[in-house]
């Protein structure tokens, strides 16, 4: 099993309007509503990947429940395009939240069909009591014993220390458990230190880690600052991969064109299902390239074209970095 | 005890973000929710001049849920400026609202809080089945048999036939209570030519119900189709009313400055309020223009500025207009 960490889930909606023009009045002629948090992503992807997963983190209030409702029926991130040589059944993500007395944050994403565009409003997380981070803890702990690998990903709600993925990661090396962590900021300064076996930064994220925006130097020195791995996110080009086998470059066969939303977390989900199949390094990176990029190509934000991620995977070129 | 229906109501949310950019990604720094539509905005400010007041529509979903739990909290809309001399105690309208299968739609108002303006994404309204409507009709007859008077308020949900406001219209004169129909388009046409007791038209329904946008004329056109008395509402200008002991215009004494929002839905209780109370006309229409004004001098969209609103009520200026 594994398991993905959401400490900030959020019920993702979904407006198409005509188009988006400020201070004036809009009717909505769509609405979508699904679960939402990077964690919750990855899971899902992980599920079309025929893992089993379970997914834990906070929901609360009326939009907690609308989430946890809705996660039963996620739907397969394969979408339309799923074909019946898509790898394993998808079995929806096992919903191991814990209650909070605030309420689930809403994103709102608003489409502007003229343009395409997106335009998102983001509510702040609900405040995590202590009460209730010590109850997330004993969970976790529990998880922790039956898991393959966890991921941790995503902010931090309000109420949480800012060393709280630090924490999080030392307790799965504690129980021998692989863990990965996608996050940003001091959260991501702090977590690298407690030594994650993989963090997955975009070049965004690790120029604020290390001050540099050369994606080499900067990957290998956000290795040095404690993670056994650091798997950078380049978007269109793909990924640079520092480890302790070596250093990796691998990149889409050309850079793919669409929408980009959830190709991080498909990445994750490509990196974290190759860990516990135990691949090698080379076809980690193939599988989240060619994941992420086939994420890009699908129309709908969030799914992956399985037709073009099977295609993507013979295709994706991995290039080993000469040593430093 | 004053009836105000809204068969489309909506969980009014506000967002305040720095500045919005559309295409770009917002932090939302306050969210606040609110029971919304027309008629539960109208109902709050009859509650507030203190009349009695019941609401029914429809209300569905998880936020049917909230937007119901909301109710008895809805905040006095005389604010912080409420004075100990004000009319009334504030006694929060009583929930008579009919469940639905639907979810009560949401509305985002998104305040810009560098500019001060306010982009406004509304969803569509849940569709209502037929056996639904038959229930708000039963639910309908028997607060009319108790009812001093009852408004008509807003737009039809999904489901609803357009002349259904004149169903509404046509019930309530059969029952002997006098009703307002505060609508648009269709439905407000259809509505007039069942013959309600009052119409209040702003500027822009009554030019596409008249075809024209000469105040005067359209005002006395819109009456020619059936309604007892239209009062237009003309924005800064006041308001117009045809009715059948003669024409008016009142006018505050300087045009406010200030957030309009909520100010139709508070004419709309002035109007109704003094009708309840038998007043005559010219005072009817000082008290429907004070109470508009005062929401527009207001800091907080629907509320109005009651120290504003007693010192308004002497300066209200209202002319006879000569017959044609």
């Amino acid at each position: 099993m594994i398991l993905t960490v959401t400490l900030n889930t959020a019920l993702d909606i979904t407006y198409r309007t005509p188009r988006l023009v400020p201070h004036a009045t809009h009717r909505v002629s769509e609405v979508i509503e699904r679960p939402g948090g990077k964690g919750l992503n990855v899971a899902r992807v992980l599920a079309a990947l025929g893992h089993e997963t379970v997914v834990t983190g906070f929901a609360g209030g009326r939009t907690g429940d609308v989430l946890r409702e809705l996660l039963p029926a996620a739907p397969d991130p394969r979408g339309p395009a799923s074909s019946p040589d898509a790898p394993g059944v998808f079995a929806p993500p096992v919903d191991a939240l814990v209650p909070i007395a605030g309420a689930t944050r809403r994103t709102i994403a608003v489409v502007d069909e003229t343009t395409g565009d997106t335009t998102q409003l983001n509510e702040p997380g609900p405040v995590v009591s202590p009460a209730e981070w010590a109850a997330f803890l004993a969970r976790y702990e529990e998880l922790l014993a039956v898991a393959d690998a966890v991921a941790l990903c995503g902010s931090l709600p309000p109420g949480i220390h800012v060393g709280a993925y630090a924490d999080l990661v030392r307790a799965a090396r504690g129980a021998g458990v692989p863990v990965l962590l996608d996050t940003s900021g001091e959260p991501l300064r702090r977590g690298i230190a407690a030594r994650p076996d993989l963090v997955k930064p975009n070049a965004d994220e690790l120029a604020r880690l290390t001050g540099s925006r050369e994606p080499l130097r900067a990957t290998r020195d956000a290795r040095r600052r404690g993670a056994h791995a650091v798997v950078a996110s380049l978007g269109p080009d793909g990924v640079l991969a520092a480890t302790a086998d070596g250093v990796w470059r691998a990149s889409p066969p050309a850079p793919a064109k669409g929408n980009p939303t959830g190709a991080g977390d498909s990445a994750v989900a490509g990196l974290l299902s190759a860990l516990v199949e135990r691949l090698p390094w080379p076809a980690r990176l193939t599988r989240a390239v060619a994941l992420s990029t086939a994420t890009v190509l699908s129309p709908v934000a969030g799914e992956f074209d399985a037709v073009a991620y099977g295609e993507l995977l013979p295709r994706v070129r991995v290039t080993e970095q000469p040593a430093q």
